[in-house]
Formats: structure tokens, C-alpha cells, sequence
């Protein structure tokens, strides 16, 4: 670019037509001018995980995360602070994790085990490989299963444009593959990582068991791992691996939601609610997945608080705990306050990672939805003004059945699975520009909704 | 996100009415699938950095980058590849550009001089400081600048949500700054950097000076060096520096655009061309700017061309030599196509760096802007629908006065001036993803242009 390129800032409908003045416009240009200032929400999340980099539910970490909350709430201004207890299943990745190849030309493969996973025997378990794409494969080839490992090797799309449906047209690998393994008599499963980067990073995350089969070991590979596993196995299908993991589950533990309020001027009993999760995985720092969300919805009311911009009905900032393995979190916060979830009027959640905002999605029925369009239309001179249909997050999916409507922060996915759940996932991967801008585009939103008339 | 957080992927606009069915969605939808296959921009990319890295007009690395792209031409099956000459200035950084503090706490500071720059004499200026944040403050302390430097010192403003906009806000002290300082009697303009980060990387870029007044030596310190100076100065405003710059301008050298066709089915005398620039500064590799902006242009006819989409009108791919440091590139190109510049139906330049896709920008006319706005629409489900008021990109901007319709490509800004014409313009830097979701949405664009009926 050349100085002459420098493309006028004047900014036009694609419709051509100007955008209608509107009140609420000045608040959101001073909400992003205050976001922008200085890196304030990059600064926080790095405090965040210094003190606590390993936020696995149960764990130190995640205890320290609660109390570094505690204080960041009241540092922010929030009133009626409280912890909001939890208890959480506790599982420990333990010191060994490895998988090799076994023979002449053995290697050493980049592995995590998932989180949950059952460990080996002491000194592992050695066996054969099966390779497949599918469950369906799987049960087309059954007896070879029965005594190997099974490879679930089919990677996420990249052919489609949004990276989330390509994960979950893949994740079912990793959430029933040992499930899926144990059914036909193998003893492991070994599942390409949910990502579209080709590297050496394993991807772990959440994994289930059923109680009709017997629980085998669970690994993520490293898709350059998978790739490095299946051409050994197409050059000789008898190649074995020897597998050891050292993970172990422990008894539950007491742990908690942080809950903070900015209580509304004209109707304090109606809540708008907006979080993130506050547990991560124990593989990176969770900077992305989720301290940059808690960052968010943190900032965001400690923004409009600073901005003096006191919104009619209440705020509530809620950290969950325990999203990544559990969601005990979410369902604890659902029975804490059931007797006021019909005065919830709309639950935030930013798990999408700290990425440049695009818009929001929701599930909010036809009204609320055509509402909120002129919301997200506020947020086009800031390229935020996308509104889909979603789910929400997986945090506020409990209230859903309570009638509370539900919404997601949506961020630009381009990079979000190149760290999700891996060791890419540091402070250094989060921008510190694109993070406030998310900031800006969430408070902005719950400006909007909580001063509604 | 657990596998339950996964939303779905329907897609309703802002006002809740479905999309209206278009035959030219199906085209898209290849166009992306086809783009996002594998990271084939991203390994274009890669082998132009490696064969020329630093392509500087009239360098050697320019001319073997003009080479490069000429076998690319004709590898991705354009017709009627042509060089056409450019004669190009050419200036050398040299070996020595260095900044000292002088005295007992001396330090050096991380500068580079700007493009254009005259030598300071062997062993350098010595000279006291005068800093300054705008023009206006400099004349008021005329008398101060004489027999000093000149540090200028206002940052691009963080506040701005487009960064283009802070950059054209602080821009005129790199392009102006040694005018004004020799206007003044200083010896030497020292330039903040044309960025947002706080970090020690100088960004150089291009420099003016004006026969009324000696010529100066210009260099850009980095944010942080321009910080440590100015504490400096404030602590100590008799503070001394020695600044020695060993660059030159050398004689004016032959270069060549590089243009190639892929003819038109029924108009094909009409032509769409598409385009950026081949040249880059010689810090960093010019990755972003403006490598992707040239696979982008490249990359999108070459996947119409083999998805066997050949549209009504001639799609015309140029590389201009010389966007930086003289834009004779895009004066030759006008000089040498005068005769069919009315036929033209649009310029498109990709020169904003290779992230995420965003939309475009035009100068176009009511009645073309909305035909636009019908392009665009179908770029919604890959979040590439905007549509503003631009000026178009530099190379293509003397095609203006001839009447031809400018467009630039708009991608996501947050991280363009981390890396703008500084060491940080690497290849890495370059998402894969991002860079193909670019040319995508290039190609879906210029596929309905050059295709309209």
C-alpha cells in the first residue's frame, strides 16, 4: 500500500442506501474507541494465565483460576460477587503418553491421550493396527479388529468453508471412538486430531465411555502422526505399535462458577447474561479456548461500567467451570437459579476463541431474532453484523429447556482449529487488536439487549 | 467447544428471509471447495519467496520474481503471457543504517531507513532532537529544528476500528516528514512507525522530497525506539544522536508488469482484470504485501479456468512492477493499453494482505455498485459480503481517469500493520487458509463480473 491508497473511511450499505441515524451508534463507537485504547483485554488474559495456565476442572490451576477470577470481578466493579460451587469430575493426564511403532524402522509418534481416557497396563499395550474412515468401515471389518487398535483416520473437510461443520462432521472419532473400538473388540482407539492444520500437534479433548463395553485407552495423533501411522500400515498391514498412557480419573472435586453482577438501573430483575468457561485443557494455556471468552464477557461489562453506560436491566458475568469435561458447571449454575430463569432475557456465551468478530448466532424465536438484526446492523461500520441461526454454548445449553432465549459470540474460524485443545493454544496465537475488537462487538451487543425498552 | 457446542451451519440473513436461489451459488460453492482443497496459494507463495525474496524494483531478486511469475502464467494455462516493459527507479538500503544515542547511557535504536532516503555523509550526522506530533508543531518550533533531527512522533491512532484509517491519519510524517523537516533547517527526519504494534521492528515505506528544499536523510524507528527516544529527550532535551545511512539511488533500470489472458467466450474483447503487485520493500519478503495480493489474482482465474468456468469477457491477470517506490507499473500498464482501456468493464486490485476475507471496496457508480451488491450477496455464507466506497488499489488507479471502474479487494485488517513493510512480513505470517478463502472470494467476484450478461 502506498500512501494514495489509503481508501476513503466513508462506508455504505450494500444496498447503497446510508445507514439511518441511530442513538445507540454513538454509545458503540465510544464502547470500541475504550476497547481499542490500549491491549487492557490482551493484558488480562495474560495475567490470567500466568497464574493459571493448566485449568483442567479439579485441578491446582483451575482453583487459582477461581480465586484470580474472584479478585478480577471486583477489580472490574462488580457487585454481589460470589462463588458458586460446583463439584467436578477430576481426571489426570499422568506422566506417560507415548505410542511407537514396533520393529526396524520403529518412531516414536506425537500423541495425547483424550481426556478421560482409561491408561494402559504398566509398560503398555502392543498390538496390530486397523485403519478406517468411518464406523460404518468399522463394522464392515470387524473381525480384523477384534485384539488391534483402530485407527479413526478421517480427517476434518477442508473443503468446507466453515471450519465447525467440518469438525463436526469428524468429532464423532473422538467422542465415540473407543466406544466404537470396544464394540468390536479392539483394544484402543487411536483418532486423527479434529484439525485442518498439518503439523505435529495432537488435539485432545472430550471422550465418552458405555457402560455395555469394556473402557479401552483413548489417544489423539498428531495429524502428521495419522499420516506417518497409515502409510506404515499400507506398507505392511501387520505393522504393530505398542501404546502406554498413564492417565488416571480420581474422585470428584469441589470447584466453582464465578458470578459477578452490574445491576440494572430501571428493571435489576431482569438478567442478561453473558460468559465463557473458565476450566481449559491441561495441553496449551487455554488462551483461545476459553480464557479468551471469559476475557470478553469480563471486559465488556467492566467497559460499559467504566463508560458509565448503566444499562436497564441487570448484567451478570458467570465463569463456568467445567465445560471442557463435565459441563458440571452449566448444569450447576441452571439448578442454583432456577427460580429465576424466566427473568433471564438473554445468555451470551463466547467460546469460539478471541479471533476478529463476525456477528452472533442465536436461537431466538422470529421476534427476538428481527430484534436483535437491528442490534447486529449497529456493528456493520465494525464488520460485526452477521446474525445466524446457532445453538448457543455448550455452558448456557442447559437454560434452553427453561425457555431462556440463547446466544454465541461468533468469531472468524479460520485459525480456530489449528489450537484448539493442543499446544498452539498460548497468549502468543491470541492478537491483542482482534481480542478487543470481540470485546467491543459483545459489549456493544449487551448494551443493546440489556437497555432494551 | 464440546462436540454439542458445534452449531448448526444454516445461515439466515440479517432480517430472517432465506436466501433467494441463484444459479451462480453453485458456481461459488465449487469455487471455494475447489480454493480450499489443499493450500495450493500458500505453496505458490512460498516458491515466489524463495525464488525472490527481497523484490525491490530494479533489484535482481525484482527481475528473477518477473521470470518466476511468467512461468506461473503459463503453468496456470493463461493465454497470451506477455512481459511489458516498466523502466523503474532503483534505490539501495546499503550496508550501514544505524541510530545511536550518545553519551553515558548511549543506545542503539532499531531503525531502517525509508525508501528514497539519501546517505547521511560517511561516520554519520551528530545532532540534538526536536520532537515533535505534527507539522503544525514543527512550524511553531521552527527555530528549534534547525541544525537538529526531527523526530516525528504521533502514533497511529489504536482507537480508529480501521486501521487503514489510523494509518492515514499518521501516514503524511513518513511521506512528507523530510520535507518538512528540511523546510524547518533540521538535518534529518526520524519517523515512528506506521503501526499499531509496540514491538522493535521499523516499517519502511515510501518517502517524497521537493526540489524547494535540501534533501534529508528519513528513517523509521520502531514503536519502542521511538518510545526509548522520546524518554530520552524528555529527560534530557540537549540528548544527542548520531545517525548514518548508507543508501543510494542509482541509475533508472528496465522492468516489466506481467500480463496474461484467459480469453473470453462470447465478448471476449472485454476485459476484467485483476491484479497486484509484484514488487515488495526489501524488509521482509513482502509475503502479505504484496505476494498474496499477486497468488490471489493469479490463483483465482487459474481455479475458474479448471473448474472449466470460462466466462462471457477476457479475464486479464497483471503484476505491476513498482507499486512501493514510484507506481510506474500501473503508468505503463495505462500507456500501453490506452487503445482498449474503454473497454475495461473493471479493475480489481488485491493489495491489503492475504487474511480473511471481508468483501470489496469500489468507486464504482449507482448503477454498478448495485449490480455489486448482487455479487456480493452470494458471498455471504463465506462472510466476504461487504460492500463500501473505495478509491481502489494504487497500480490501477491511473486507469481511473479513462473511465474503467476500480475495485479492491477487502480482507481483515487487525493484523496488516504488524506487519506492513517491516521484518515481520513473512511467509508464516501468512495463514493458508486465509490466503485461499481470499482467492475464492476473488475468483466467486470477478466469475460474476466477467460473466454478467
Amino acid at each position: 500500500m502506498s500512501p494514495a491508497a489509503v481508501s476513503s473511511s466513508a462506508i455504505a450499505l450494500a444496498d447503497g442506501k446510508p445507514r439511518e441515524a441511530d442513538p445507540r451508534s454513538v454509545d458503540i463507537a465510544r464502547i470500541f474507541a475504550e476497547a481499542l485504547r490500549d491491549e487492557r483485554a490482551h493484558r488480562l488474559l495474560g495475567e490470567l494465565i500466568a497464574e493459571a495456565p493448566k485449568r483442567l476442572s479439579g485441578s491446582e490451576d483451575a482453583a487459582r483460576a477461581v480465586r484470580f477470577a474472584e479478585r478480577a470481578f471486583r477489580a472490574a466493579g462488580l457487585e454481589d460477587v460470589r462463588l458458586e460451587p460446583v463439584r467436578v469430575p477430576r481426571w489426570e493426564r499422568g506422566e506417560v503418553e507415548t505410542l511407537s511403532i514396533l520393529g526396524a524402522n520403529g518412531a516414536q509418534l506425537a500423541v495425547r491421550a483424550l481426556g478421560g481416557s482409561v491408561a494402559t497396563p504398566a509398560g503398555g499395550l502392543e498390538a496390530g493396527v486397523v485403519r478406517v474412515t468411518s464406523f460404518e468401515e468399522l463394522s464392515a471389518r470387524s473381525a480384523e479388529a477384534r485384539g488391534r487398535f483402530v485407527l479413526f483416520d478421517r480427517p476434518m473437510d477442508p473443503t468446507l468453508a466453515d471450519p465447525f461443520a467440518a469438525y463436526g462432521g469428524a468429532v464423532d472419532q473422538r467422542s465415540r471412538g473407543a466406544i466404537e473400538a470396544s464394540r468390536h473388540g479392539a483394544i484402543g482407539a487411536l483418532v486423527r486430531s479434529m484439525t485442518l492444520a498439518t503439523d505435529d500437534h495432537p488435539h485432545t479433548g472430550a471422550m465418552r465411555y458405555d457402560m455395555a463395553f469394556e473402557r479401552v485407552p483413548a489417544v489423539a495423533l498428531s495429524t502428521l502422526a495419522a499420516d506417518a501411522l497409515a502409510a506404515r500400515i499400507a506398507a505392511n498391514p501387520d505393522v504393530r505399535v505398542r501404546l502406554e498412557l498413564a492417565c488416571r480419573t480420581l474422585p470428584d472435586e469441589d470447584s466453582w462458577n464465578v458470578v459477578g453482577d452490574l445491576r440494572g438501573t430501571t428493571i435489576p430483575e431482569e438478567i442478561v447474561l453473558v460468559g465463557g468457561h473458565l476450566d481449559s485443557w491441561d495441553v496449551g494455556v487455554g488462551a483461545h479456548d476459553d480464557g479468551a471468552g471469559c476475557v470478553h464477557a469480563l471486559e465488556a461489562v467492566r467497559i460499559l461500567r467504566d463508560l458509565d453506560l448503566r444499562p436497564r436491566r441487570t448484567l451478570r458475568v458467570v465463569f463456568f467451570m467445567n465445560e471442557e469435561n463435565g459441563l458440571r458447571g452449566g448444569l450447576a449454575y441452571r439448578d442454583a437459579h432456577r427460580g429465576e430463569l424466566d427473568r433471564h432475557v438473554l445468555a451470551l456465551e463466547s467460546d469460539r476463541g478471541g479471533f476478529t468478530p463476525r456477528g452472533f448466532a442465536t436461537d431466538a424465536g422470529p421476534e427476538l431474532f428481527a430484534e436483535m438484526s437491528t442490534y447486529v446492523r449497529l456493528l456493520e461500520p465494525y464488520g460485526a453484523s452477521m446474525l445466524r441461526v446457532g445453538d448457543g454454548g455448550a455452558d448456557i445449553g442447559p437454560l434452553r429447556e427453561h425457555g431462556v432465549p440463547l446466544a454465541e459470540f461468533v468469531p472468524d474460524a479460520a485459525r480456530y482449529f489449528d489450537v484448539h485443545h493442543a499446544e498452539t493454544d498460548i497468549l502468543a496465537a491470541v492478537h491483542p487488536r482482534e481480542l478487543s475488537l470481540g470485546t467491543a462487538a459483545i459489549a456493544a451487543f449487551i448494551w443493546c439487549v440489556a437497555n432494551a425498552p
